[in-house]
């Protein structure tokens, strides 16, 4: 039996991410989720599903920040944090400056589709319109192991 | 009267998008506008609707990537055109290479918001996993004044 802990444990919205991930893969998608949080209450969840959805704009951040704003019944998430367990891609890092987001909390970095450390750096940018608070890293092991997997699985 | 006429009507997808733009200034939302062309017909249009829909993820392109995706039931928009009033933002050119949009036709450039000629030129990037051909300037003059005309009136 195996008693290694964690020291810290991983903090419960990220727990929620991963769980909407591992949800994206059992539905065949790429394992990726997100939820947003306001008030250390997560106010909306979503996994990846641009296959199931036939929209390729469905990544996880995409839906989760819709379902948010459509909660708050405001095209602004002001205050509102959002976790995901990828670095975010370039149409979702925009979409993370046009919503406003507080803070973002990332697990895996992705050095191929990443636009937050890699690629354009969005949020770099002198034309970024908001710049959000970014922490990377968070859950980074089981996330990147979902991916493993599903990619592992699929060759 | 003035019977000076333009030596080339434009394209009637980009009349269709700056129709779709007027539509957003009537609704009190930033007026552009964007259609999807596949096979030389229409087969998606919308206009800029973050404040209507509580969605900031709502920027005409997004809508019309939407709607033409949901239409022919596939994620990706293979052969397909997109024809936009204004340079779409980082967002919207990330979701345009996601749902590998052929050609790109935009109107008017977007110097402060733009990621195509502008701030991150998304498609130059060496991480962008689709490029699309792009055309600019088709309707600029008219994209351009419905813009100055919308922010004026609000000064």
């Amino acid at each position: 039996m195996n008693e290694t802990k964690p020291r810290w444990p991983l903090a419960p919205p990220m727990q929620a991410a991963l769980e909407m991930a591992r949800q994206a893969a059992a539905a065949g998608e790429v394992p990726v989720g997100a939820v947003v949080v306001k008030d250390g209450a997560v106010i909306a969840s979503a996994h990846n599903a641009p296959r199931t959805l036939n929209d390729p704009t469905a990544h996880a951040e995409m839906l989760a920040i819709r379902r948010a704003a459509e909660a708050l019944g405001d095209e602004r998430l002001t205050g509102c944090d959002l976790y995901v367990t990828l670095e975010p891609c370039p149409m979702c890092a925009g979409a993370i400056a046009h919503a406003r987001i507080a803070r973002v909390y990332y697990g895996a970095s992705d050095p191929k589709g990443g636009a937050v450390e890699h690629g354009c750096r969005t949020f770099d940018q002198p034309t970024c319109l908001h710049r959000p608070e970014v922490y990377s890293g968070l859950g980074e092991t089981e996330a990147a192991d979902l991916l493993r997997g599903f990619f592992a699985e699929r060759r």
